[in-house]
């Protein structure tokens, strides 16, 4: 395998491509990761959730960190990792402009969207709506073929 | 989507069957997400790695959390979410039993353990070897059909 970094502007395509993230939050110096549903924009990822264990340690400690990743063809890869900051959007404005990027996509798939109590996604439910500020971005990029 | 809690059965299933997780490690206060690829065995997820930042991190904080998913089929998904202990596997007889129950698995795929100058595999080579002992297992499924 033949790996490299990636520039930025591949860090961003991949961003913009991509849906499922997993993003780590900390508290207490115990770190947490889950599956997140995302959309890039303007240098954010934006995302909603419903309250709970990662939302409580977001508003706690803002700082977070997302990894996308493509796979394939073969055993390719590549993955971006960011290091960010939690930012709540309580704002109905802020909120309509989440959703709208966020509804683009018809195929998503939202783990942290849902709870083990059968619940219909709703944009007027108690879904928390944030986004990622990213402070720094990386990525890699690794192939069979050279 | 119908979202239910996973059994401990389930969790364990889903981890012996999975390659790929996300691991997130803490350093003050931060926590930094890769891919991973593991291999499941008595409780414990082995895997290895280049000396690098998470190897760092881990070694000042051995905190961790890792999640493991499997897709589809269509918009169906499982999550395991794991709170554990990192145990770093310096010793000769330690290392061979990881490579034992890594090697199986001839297709894994593994970012961690590669750097963006092309370098083999190599049991013989510089990588660490650890495993994450698991303190916390939860997992959710989530399905379109009831």
């Amino acid at each position: 395998m033949h790996v490299r970094s990636l520039s930025a502007l591949e860090c961003t395509k991949l961003l913009s491509a991509g849906r499922i993230g997993r993003l780590a939050c900390v508290s207490e110096g115990r770190p947490y990761v889950v599956p997140i549903y995302f959309t890039y924009a303007d240098h954010h990822l934006y995302a909603f959730s419903m309250p709970g264990k990662k939302i409580e340690w977001m508003r706690a400690n803002p700082y977070v960190s997302v990894v996308a990743e493509e796979h394939g063809p073969g055993r390719d890869w590549k993955s971006v990792i960011i290091d960010g900051l939690y930012e709540e959007l309580p704002r109905q404005d802020d909120r309509d402009h989440a959703w709208s990027l966020l509804s683009r996509h018809t195929d998503w798939w939202e783990p942290g969207a849902l709870k083990p109590v059968a619940q219909p996604l709703s944009y007027h439910s108690d879904h928390v709506f944030y986004r990622v500020i990213i402070e720094e971005v990386s990525g890699r990029e690794a192939r069979e073929s050279a």
